[in-house]
Order: structure tokens, then sequence, then C-alpha cells
């Protein structure tokens, strides 16, 4: 009875977390009753025999959840069944040629060079990822036409009743997947992402005051609340293989709301594992606020201000991505908070210069550093993640916002957080500079120019004096980029720094 | 024709990647053969009829690449099939009592709602990871039982020679399988988890050359060559699914070589996870080595003999869990580099207490520091990996090490590096001190203990003077090992270092 009532409770959590769960269930069971009827339907059975099975098969193995996977497996059975009866008829045909003592041995042959060969296929990692059901109905249909072809005469007349029937079943799953509440999985895919950039985002918008101000004491149930709402970007850690199957499935989708059939999903995965390694940072940073909470708070302070601004920033840019994922429009807004971020990046090398650390002791340093150091290389990973959202505008052609009225630019001057006089003029001044490139580039091309109209965006936060220092290293780090794309490190931007001493 | 040639080239190279892989081709193609002989057999085939052909399918669709797979596979649909026969001719004979026109509607609905709540039952995580397949199969059966029911009025006889079919399929996959050159999931995923170790051990041994020797000058093929050795560790980072999936099918196999059939397979993975993190970490240090060219080497050098100690006793004391882990025994010899990492890691602190590194430029400072903080790390990651490691050692029940003799502890104490004059009596101290506590507590129990002699280790390097503060935070240690295994972080052993101050 206990065990009765957990399943139900499962059972209830699991149709909540996804209740497009419960619906497809009921997708199938239509489907599987749909196909059985028409078994039982009599000028029907009259006309496939036995072979109508075939039609209830292929919908139980066929239908999935998403249209995608439905499709791809649909195709897959179908022109594996075209195919592999094809041959299985030309392989017992060519076998009753040579007599009947000579024809099993020759069938069982074909059937053990095209398994042998055909399992060896499977291996291959294209295959192995788009085409491997197919390989396994090829092997099936051949092995069971051309055996079953020794027994009955009309070989030709099962082959196409076996294709009729699987097409049927195929053609039900596929409508009723398209049809009935259908799940896209490109569509999920464009969700998911967006959805990781606004996780990350609220960690970092939230990151300053969990380390500058919480405290582990008050209500413990907050604390806990507050904690667990913080760590909700863990679900971005795991995300690879999830965002690689729907990709994979979002490929054989047809064109469907605003997704085109040849949708560039090869760019969400680009995007999806840059956005993981800032996840693996944020993760350490987490990490980071408990330990570092040994330190007093009179040496955090001293990074205050910078520190807040870089973390709030790349989480401002972050959400703006967010949104104009969803919208799917092109939209420049989050570069103004990558250049704010990295502004903030520069503050904070000009403070740890002025030698603001130099009373601290060298183990409270490290613990600090690390906390430093990985916001630093969450600010180049935002960097990256901007181009590469701009790439990702451009190849999949999202809309073209409108541009910033004047009072729209106003509005953008007051996301820089009160504090920072020190550079607030300077920042103004940048924003018209990023608003006339930006425009300039997009009205030229939609193309690579996105990218580069970023790294300019990097190039012009600096003062004139160090413009040429920049521009001098602007190769190494476009070629960082392009080498060590795995591993941002929260020293390139630092390399700089060092040089310029 | 080119693309011929490239698929043969591709083809070899999937060969030579796993021979196991033509091997397991051929034996597929085997399996079918044989099948497909049995179907031709007059005897059998008049028995069986067209049944006979579920034979041939099951072997195309269960026959799989590991033992455990294969098991999996086919007794899922040995006992799927059982019990949905049963089922089956359950609704048929409740929808024949019914009265013809009633019958066939009942059928429809009886199939709809079995297939909806078995599809429903598929989204459950558990269900998923293991029954997946079985789930599918019962849907298949029952509908084709209970359908085909209603023409064939010898059900019983139906379903009897469907299961005895698939059952002899299945027996001959399960049984080519096991004796024509077994591939075991449980060998291949202890083998995986031995050169996983082997392979993060040598990035280890050679990260010190590497960060204070190596130049980018000299032979351009040779220095790419170093690289990429040293590189190899890449693949841990990735390890994740491909070890689950081995560990589920290693679930199904029974006894093979040095395993059980309850082999704590889940143990491995969280053998893995640990490692993973500790590659993170690598990869983030290997990043670090070419930016912290930019650092003069004199600074460098100030914290080269710690430095190198660290990671070459992390480096060793993987090498050596590798190592028994090949000759399933159990083994305290990587402790002691543990306890040498660790030491190192003491030094470490002092001579960044004595003020070493006061005239270094803090942007320096950030990226030398990241570099020690992520060495740190490994060096507590490697702490819970050889606890990690003693917990599978005596939960796997591997063969007990004969106890190391006086000349076997000399040639431990050899393993510590020349330079460390300063505090080398106080390590043989300490080795002596390990031999006893390990000894004793290994005759005392397998259990839970071997973490706990671990911890007294960690605890035992210490002057007399620090013991106290220790053990005060030792217990904040095991706490936070408990909460956070996710997140071993640089600061962990900090926070005590801290404290002290």
């Amino acid at each position: 009875m206990e065990k009765v009532r957990e399943i139900v409770r499962e059972g209830r959590r699991v149709g909540k977390e996804d209740p497009r769960r419960v619906v497809h269930a009921f997708k199938v069971g239509l489907a599987l009753a749909l196909v059985s009827s028409f078994y039982y339907y009599q000028p029907l059975y009259d006309n496939f025999g036995v072979n109508a099975m075939w039609a209830v098969m292929t919908v139980v193995v066929v239908f999935e959840f998403s249209v995608g996977a439905t499709l791809g497996k649909g195709l897959n059975r179908a022109v594996a069944t075209l195919v592999a009866g094809g041959l299985g008829i030309g392989a017992h045909h060519l076998a009753s040629l040579s007599g009947p003592t000579v024809e099993p041995i020759l069938l069982a042959i074909f059937v053990f060079v095209l398994a042998a060969l055909s399992t060896f296929v499977r291996f291959f990692p294209r295959v192995k990822a788009r085409y491997d059901y197919g390989v396994l109905i090829f092997i099936l249909t051949f092995a069971l036409i051309s055996v079953s072809g020794f027994r009955e005469d009309e070989i030709l007349d099962l082959a196409h009743k076996r294709l009729s029937t699987v097409i049927m079943g195929g053609v039900s799953c596929v409508l009723i997947s398209i049809f009935v509440c259908p799940v896209w999985a490109g569509q999920d895919l464009h969700s998911l992402l967006a959805s990781n950039f606004d996780t990350l985002s609220h960690f970092l918008q939230e990151f300053g005051d969990e380390y500058f101000e919480a405290t582990e004491d008050g209500d413990i149930k907050e604390v806990e609340k507050r904690r667990r709402n913080l760590e909700r970007y863990k679900s971005v850690l795991n995300s690879k293989s999830n965002e690689e199957a729907l990709a994979n499935f979002a490929k054989w989708e047809p064109c469907h709301g605003q997704f085109r059939f040849r949708h560039p999903w090869r760019q969400y995965l680009a995007v999806g594992a840059l956005l993981r390694q800032c996840a693996y940072r944020i993760d350490a940073l987490n990490s980071n606020i408990n330990s570092d909470m040994q330190i007093p708070m009179d040496i955090k302070k001293k990074l205050e201000e910078p520190v807040r601004r870089m973390s709030l920033e790349s989480g401002k840019s972050m959400k703006e991505v967010s949104i104009s994922l969803k919208k799917m429009t092109i939209s420049s807004s989050f570069d103004i908070h990558v250049v704010n971020s990295q502004s903030a990046c520069e503050t904070l090398s000009t403070l740890l210069k002025s030698g603001i650390l130099n009373d601290v002791e060298p183990l409270q340093m490290i613990s600090l550093m690390t906390t430093v150091s990985l916001l630093i290389d969450i600010v180049n990973l935002t960097e990256k993640i901007s181009e590469s959202v701009h790439e990702l505008a451009s190849a999949a052609k999202f809309k073209n916002k409108k541009k910033p009225s004047k009072s729209n630019s106003g509005s953008i001057g007051q996301a820089m957080p009160n504090k920072s006089h020190d550079d607030h003029d300077h920042v103004v001044t940048i924003l018209g500079d990023v608003d006339t490139s930006n425009n300039v580039d997009q009205s030229q091309s939609h193309g690579e120019i996105s990218v580069d109209s970023c790294h300019h965006v990097t190039i012009k936060i600096n003062d004139d004096d160090s413009i040429h220092d920049k521009n001098e290293d602007g190769d190494i780090h476009v070629h960082t980029n392009r080498v060590s794309c795995e591993h941002t490190n929260a020293s390139d931007l630092l390399d700089s720094g060092v040089k310029k001493n």
C-alpha cells in the first residue's frame, strides 16, 4: 500500500515537472488504439493480413516525445525498410538461382555478411548519432525478408505489404505528433538556452549581496531558501547531453513557429558550451562565498565596488541575452553591460595596482584572489558568450529590433550603478560609441561583423593612452579566443595588465 | 571513389580504436545467421511457423556490445513478453465475454489505457534508467497479442510460440555474447577508471617541469607532441555519460573474473565524479601554464619547491591508485603521497606567511595565486579521492596486499623529493605513524574506518603546537566533506590557515 502511494506520488511529480508528458502518454495511447482498430477493420485486414501488425509495431517503437525524434525514427524506419526490402528480394532471387541445396547456405552467408557489416557501421560516430535506428531496422528487415522469402512465394507482395503497413504506422505517428499538442525539440532547445541564461544571470546579480552582506544569522528557513534559489544554476552544469539530444532531434524537424528547417542548431550548442563553462566558474565562485566568510569584511569591502559591478553587469548582460533570445530579436543591449563589466574589471586592476591590498595576509590573499580571478574569468566569458550570441542571431536571422531612441539610451545609462562616479562620464561617451558602431555594422551585414564590432567595443573602453597597448595585444586576444576556446582563463585579461606594467 | 576511400579510412580508424568492435560485428552476424538457419530447418518451422521470425527480431534488437547490455535487454524483453502475453490473453478473454459488437471497442480501450499508462511510466527516472526497453516491449506485445487474438482462435498457442521464440533468440544472443570473446561492461568500467587515474597522474607529474622549465623555443614538433601528451587528461572531462552507461550495464552482469554479481559499481561512479572534478581543476591549471609564462621566472621560482612537490606527490598518489586498481589490491601506498602533498601545502603556507611575495605586483599575484589555489584544490581532492578509493576497495573486497616490510617503507621514504631537507625528519616520523595506524585500522575492519584513518593522517602531519587547531576544525572539515562533496574548494584548506592567523 505504501509502495503504491509512493508510485502515485512519483507519478504526480513526474507529471508536474512537465505536463506535456501526460499529454504524450495520451497521444501514444490514441495512436495505438487507432492503428489497432485498422487491424480489426475487415477490408483492411483482408488486404494486409498479419502484416497489419507491422503498423502496430511501428507506432510503439517510433512514437517519441518530440516531433523531431518521431520524424527521425519514422524516416529512418521507412527508408531502411525500403532499402532492405529491395536488397532482401535481390538476395532471395540470387540464391534461388543456385538450386535448393546451395540456397539456404547462400542466404545464411548473405545474412551474415550484411549483418556484420551493418553492425560495424553502427560504430561510426556520424552514423550512430543520426542513423543508428535505421541501420538496426535495415538488418532486421533484410534478415526477415530474405529468410521468410524462402517459405512464401509471393515475396514481392510481402515486401510491398510490409512497407505499406510500416508507412501507415509511421504516418499516423507523425501526424498525431505534429497536430495534437506538438512538442518541438527545437523550441525546447531554444527555451532551454534562454532559461539557462536566466538562471546564471540570477546568480550573478545576487552574488554581490551574498558576498558582501549576507550573514548566516537570521531565519534559517529564509537563508536556506535564498541559498536554494541561488543554486539553481547547478542545472546548467549538466545540460550538455540534454542539449545535444535536442539539437539532434531538432535537425529532423520541419519549419515551425519562428524556426526554419535549417535553423543553426549547431550554434546553440556552441553558445551552450560557453554558458556551461561560465556555470563551472560560478560553481567555484559559489563554494568560495562560504569560505571567504573567514576574511574580515573590511578587507573584502576594499574591493566591493568593482567586484559588485563586475558580477552585476555580467548578470545583466545575460538577462538581456535571455530576453533577446525569448523575443528572437537582434539586440545589442547586452553589449553595453559587457562593456560595463569590463570597465569594472579595469577599475579593479587600477585598484589592485594602487597597492590597496598590500597589508593583507598572504593566505587571505589567495582566497580573495581566487574570487577575483573567477570573476574576471566570468567577465571574459560573458564577452565570448555575447559574441557567440551575435553569431547565433545573425545565423538564425533573428528580427532586427527597432533602433533605440534617445530616451532608450538614457535608460541604459541608468543601468550603471550609481556608485561609480569616477568613470561615469567616461562610460557615457562609450555608450555613444557603441550605439553608432553597432548600428553601422549591422546595417552593413549580418555576418561575421558583429563579432568584430564586439571586439571594437572592448577596445574602446580604454583611456586614450592605453588604446595602443590594447590594440597591440588585440591580436593576441583574438588568437587565444581561437585556440583555447575551451579554456577561457582568468589570466587572459591579466596578461595585458601585467604587460602594461 | 573519394567518398568510398574516406569511408574505408573511417572504418579502419573505428576498428583500430577498439578492435573488439570488429569481433562484435562478426558475433552479431554469426548469431543472426544461426537463428535464421533455425527458421529454415523444417521440423522447427513446422512447429513455430511465422513466429520463428520473432527469434530473428530478438537477436537483431537485443544483441548489444557488452554482456551487461545484452543481458539487460534480453531479460527485459523476456519478462515483458511474458507479462504482456498474460495480460493480453486476459484482456482478450474479458473482451470476448461481452459479445461481438462491444468486443473491438473494449479491446481498443484496453490498448489505449495500457499504452498511455506504460508510456507515462517510462518517464519515471528509475524506470527509464533500467527498464525502458522492457516497458516498450510490454506495450508492443500486449497490443499485438490482444489484437491479433481477435483473428486467431488459438491465442494461447500464439502467446506460447512467441514467448518461446523470443527466449530462443535471447538465449542465443546471451550465450554468444558471454562465450565468444565476451566484452564485460564491468571490466571496461574498471579499466576506464584506472586509466583515468593514469592520465591525470601523468599531467600532475609533468606539471612542474612544464611550469618552471618549459620554453616555447626548440623543435616545434617536439613542443606540440609534449603538449598533446600533456592534454590527454581532456578525455577525463567528458567521461561521465560513458561511466554511467557502463555502470548501468555492469549491474546486469553475472560474476566474471574478479568481479562479483553485486560489485559496488555505484562507488566507481563516486570515485569517477571526484576524479572528474580534479580534471576540471587540471584543465584550468593547464590554461594557466600558458598565461603564467608572462610572470618573471624569478618570482615563480620562489614557490618552486612546494609547488613542484604538491603536483608531483598528488600525481604519484594517483599513479599508485591506478596500480592498486589494476591489481585489485588494498594498498595504502597512495596515502603516503597524499600526506607528502599535504605537507608540501603546509610548506607553501609557511612560505607565503613569511612574506616572500610581498614585493610582487598585485596583478601577477592574482595569476600566481590562481595557480596556487588550483593546486591546493587538487591536493584536497586527491585526499578525498584516496578516501573514496579506500571505500571502494573495502566495498569491493579487494585483496589485501602483503604488509610492507622494513625495506619497503625505506623505498617509500625515497619517494620524497630530495630537496625538502627542512621537513624530511618530520616526514619520516609521519610515515611510521601512518604505517601503524593504517595496519591497526585495517586489521580491525574493512569498513568506514579507512576514511577515518585517512583523516587521522591529515591531522598528524602538523607540528605539535598546531594539532589542537586542526582538531578543532577537524569537524568542520568533515562537515564540508559531507555537505559540499560536489564543490571541493581551494579555500577548504585555506580556512584553517586563515584561522590559525
